[in-house]
């Protein structure tokens, strides 16, 4: 059994490590060589906190597992750790005996960049020039420099409803010799690539506040209740997500599909697009969405690759289990 | 983070202290303090092996976590280990941080005979002297071992499919220093306890093959479809389970609650009556009847037991995670 610490990720997991992993999976999710279980998602009336398993299969890449952990609200006020918890449990899908224990941590914000990354490279103009941000929290700014090696971006704008934190944005588009701009919502019109990554119960983004030909990553919504754009923009737009089950029921989709303004068949698996099954965007005028939920086989993915470059580097801790 | 392998659990885990383990979170699911989640099974289409979770959290014993794994059936044949695998997964409740890792395998057994050990502990008349086996294989030998450990039995008699596994039982009762005598089903009528466990899809044991008194458990029955006694032996007698919810929908129940023999009112948890909420038997003609499913509260409560041994015996292996 190996070990990978959380620890040992940051140096060892590359973003094109990620973002390969990512891309392979949702393509083997397309053409029905992986999938992932019933996620099971409980409060456990302790501590608010939120705890549960997303499980999955590869049967091309023989990664079979599941992240386990949740959301611990009270973590950083009382223990000074992060409060998205999480491990990757791998298993040798010929024996069923566990394989590797991963940190996912890391992995997850990794993963979830990763994800809107693959749907800019598949789904936007090759001439995107401008990329918009809604929200401005940590994991924003691993979708923005995921995103930035993806086109040849010229500036990034960004939203926030707390403006105090657009410094976050600021910061990697520095890094990446870009100028940035903070902008009211209006002024997302002049974005080609926008990625909205919140914890929004509402919509932020109006359907009219898109131009088109703009490629959209709604990375933020996973959950019953959440929103973070308008639905009439999904209507606007070919929808591509990674798991349809779950666009349409806990995903941005879940609203549009819910007001009838879309059907379950108008959202399609970016992994078909990937394969080359789906041809993508059709048009440079055409308005593309990507609903990002996020499933268990991208932990998975992740976690499979990070174990193999430990074990390569001599980092995987081995114990005889 | 805590590692305790396969290998250590023989040494370690007592059936004493299992039963313990079992015994109180059966009361603390009862009291509501314990809840199993959803589980997950799924066949992954790979070698025919069967794969899932099932997780739980104990507020009482501050329990959370999952046992994950499932049945390889070409293990043996192919890799000469054992068909059943699983690994126990403990979380810290207050942080969410992976705790303890745990093999499954012993455990698992060591958990299933608990629970008919519980059962007769709490169910079966306090002068019973003949228990009755129903179910030869490996697994029955956990069963009947550990229930000679609840009451003053003085013979062992035993039932199987395929007679030339009875020796299997026979030595359990010969280390015991009891008597065996190999029956066909009617001389189950001698019994004052049987334990049930084989894989049956068909009832093996009569209603009429059991006289006033006896208290069963059935063991086997943990899926849909699966059956080892006649369902008018349910409306017979007073039945108790692990998991109502199991109990009649993949446990021995499902029949004669399907056929409307029983309600789903009529089951009572063995909690209650360890916790005194239900004054369990009624009578020394009562029949009672335990139907055990097996839930993932009962691996983390014995996997938690075992960890805390291991520490305290200085085998657990520590890894900074």
């Amino acid at each position: 059994m190996w070990i990978v610490p959380e620890r040992e990720i940051a140096d060892l997991m590359t973003r094109e490590a990620a973002f390969n992993a990512v891309e392979k999976v949702f393509a083997a999710m397309a053409s029905n060589d992986a999938y992932n279980f019933p996620v099971v998602r409980e409060a456990i009336g302790h501590v608010d906190a939120l705890y549960g398993f997303k499980g999955g299969f590869d049967r091309a890449g023989l990664t079979l597992g599941l992240k386990a952990g949740g959301y611990w609200p009270n973590n950083l006020a009382t223990h000074s750790i992060i409060n998205h918890q999480s491990t990757v449990f791998l298993f040798d899908p010929d024996t069923g005996k566990v394989k590797a224990i991963v940190g996912g941590n890391l992995l997850t914000a990794l993963r979830t960049a990763a994800a809107s990354s693959v749907s800019i490279k598949h789904l936007a103009r090759e001439d995107a020039k401008v990329i918009g941000m809604i929200g401005a929290g940590h994991q924003a700014t691993f979708q923005l420099r995921a995103a930035l090696e993806q086109r040849s971006f010229e500036k990034v704008i960004g939203w926030n409803f707390h403006p105090e934190m657009l410094p976050n944005l600021e910061k990697v588009a520095e890094e990446a010799g870009l100028p940035f701009e903070a902008v009211e919502l209006d002024g997302m019109q002049n974005a080609d690539v926008i990625i909205s990554i919140t914890s929004s119960h509402d919509a932020i983004l109006m359907a009219d506040q898109v131009s088109p030909g703009t490629h959209i990553a709604c990375m933020g919504t996973d959950t019953e209740g959440k929103q973070e754009v308008d639905p009439a923009l999904l209507r606007r737009s070919a929808v591509f997500t990674d798991e349809v089950a779950q666009s349409i029921s806990i995903g941005e989709a879940q609203h549009a599909v819910g007001q009838g303004l879309i059907k379950e068949s108008d959202v399609n698996q970016i992994g078909a697009v990937i394969n080359g099954a789906h041809g993508g965007r059709t048009g440079a005028d055409q308005i593309t969405l990507f609903d990002g939920t996020g499933v268990g086989l991208q932990d998975l993915a992740v976690a499979a690759s990070v174990v193999d470059l430990a074990i390569e580097k001599g980092i995987a801790i081995e114990v005889d289990f």
